[in-house]
């Protein structure tokens, strides 16, 4: 296993990325278009999750395909960010057809940016807008760290961000992943530069530092106080794809072991104050081999995507004006 | 945080542990058993579980109190040991009052060890008497390695084994984890004696030896190839358990976490070829202070305590004959 040429979720043929963010409120929004409808489903593991249209991804429900996945900033309200998508993408053409109506499916998950620094008095809410900015910039090539639903986001030490980062498997198939990181928990090892995820690491593409040569205490980051557990300003999202043609239900299970890679690069993760969620997502362009052993390589592939993407996304942070934070190379670089 | 007195599932007051194993089989069964019947949830994240009494385990059902957990070898036959322990249970006036009549309640699951070396030619199905026996010996203390649960136990290239590990939490709660380790996975990183859980490691509990200098190979380890897969030899099964006071919501919280712990000392995990499942446990001696951060803090030591268990459960089992694989001893010590 190798990253593809881009080591981002759009390695995966037939996904592009956009991004928008608002600076002075200090928050975004990250949408994933299929360029067809792609088979979707979703694992919640975290205590305080918010989505919307993510009971639509139970195997047993009717819709086969989603048209796009958003990851937003803003909290409950962030959830208007999928709004914005599925205007632009009926004005497409784009959705789920029912009569001569289309309807687009658009699955979103929000993290909670609503105490980082950013003015969050707004007149109305700005998650349509940034929705709809968002799917107008997609594409394959985007940036990592403090752009999109990563804007606003933070760990436990540091400022979160966006990540992403891909694996092509040796039976061919693509598996990339894609994280806005607002973890309660921390992706280095507190006091350290050094990130959990250090054993997955591909090249330099975190720093290149290794495993933390220090004993690591047990006790969790310092200013993991119960102030910041009333904060409540936490919830890591992602997604992870792959180009392998999947069931709803073999999708579901990739869903679920990628929060392996949350808990291999996030102490703690999957806290009751983060609403950590994966979705996951299979266009469906090159059919399994062997259904037991490629599901089991895709979901182990997609676990160690993420923790690299979530490492990737920390480790890309660059500050901005009334930060209550350092970035990653604020503080270690 | 640090360990109990026993650094065993058993500092956890009220809780007793019995093992009882057939060396011909190459099998056996653990029992945990609740002084007094205990609040418990469960959390299946594997794709391949085996179990039973899990359904009354959710938050709307009305039982609210377990009288005894059960890990078994012996996959779907092995699900009979909580019939032994049951009945055993029934003798002893335990069990939740119908009417004059008292139904203990006795969640198990079970893990596959079909194909370890042992005689699985039995005529009669051995693991109602294994429960049974298992029930006969519980106390405080009990070995780790290579018996009950984990008597029949493999990772990917060594023995697995029955582990266990506790924490005392600055609040004063106790959390202890119990495991049979069987994992598709491997708890040593491939090729080398170094754990995955390194990182959580308390003392030398497992060897001591610190995170693995190398840098770690993405690929899976060498044996398992498609043979092994189709074997399905898998499945790690676990109880987390605490002295505190919780509902089952809050019970069911904990055993969802603690698979945080099954990520970070099993690579993979969590496979479709796994059952990996956590029973959580909770024994109502001490209320929670602060339930927010207290439940963070509980479900945080359960993952540890559980990544410790795991490996713990490798570094200790020992040689029998007829193994198809080596004892992390014999490989690397």
């Amino acid at each position: 296993m190798k990253p593809g040429a881009r080591n981002l979720i759009t390695d995966v043929p037939g996904l592009k990325v956009g991004n928008a963010q608002d600076d002075r409120v200090k928050s975004g929004t990250t949408v994933v278009l299929a360029d067809q409808p792609a088979v979707a489903s979703v694992e919640v593991m975290g205590g305080a999750p918010g989505s919307r249209e993510t009971d639509l991804l139970a195997p047993d429900k009717t819709v086969q395909g989603v048209d796009a996945l958003v990851l937003s900033g803003g909290s409950a309200f962030g959830l208007d960010a999928a709004s914005g998508v599925a205007d632009a993408l009926r004005a497409a053409g784009r959705g789920f057809a029912v009569g001569d109506v289309r309807v687009p499916i658009v699955p979103s998950a929000i993290l909670f940016d609503m105490l980082n620094g950013g003015d969050k008095d707004w007149g109305s809410n700005p998650y349509r807008a940034l929705g709809a900015a968002a799917l107008e910039t997609v594409g394959e090539d985007f940036a990592l760290g403090t752009v999109g639903a990563g804007t606003g986001a933070t760990t436990a030490e540091l400022k979160g961000g966006l990540g992403s980062a891909s694996l092509v498997l040796d039976s061919g198939h693509t598996v990339g992943a894609l994280v806005a990181v607002n973890a309660f928990g921390s992706a280095n090892v507190p006091g350290h530069p050094h990130f959990w995820a250090a054993p997955f690491e591909v090249g330099e593409e975190f720093g290149g530092l290794g495993p933390c040569p220090e004993a690591v205490p047990l006790t969790l980051p310092k200013n993991r106080t119960l102030e910041a557990l009333n904060a409540k300003a936490n919830t890591t999202i992602a997604i992870v794809a792959t180009d392998a043609v999947l069931t709803k239900p073999q999708a579901q299970r990739m869903a679920s072991v990628a929060h392996d890679g949350m808990a291999r690069s996030l102490v703690p993760s999957h806290t009751p104050l983060d609403g950590d969620l994966v979705f996951s997502l299979a266009i469906g362009a090159r059919p399994l081999e062997d259904p037991a052993s490629d599901l089991m390589l895709l979901g182990h592939a997609g676990a160690v995507c993420l923790a690299r993407a979530i490492s990737r996304g920390v480790h890309a942070a660059t500050p901005m004006a009334g930060d209550t934070l350092p970035t990653w190379t604020q503080e270690w670089a």
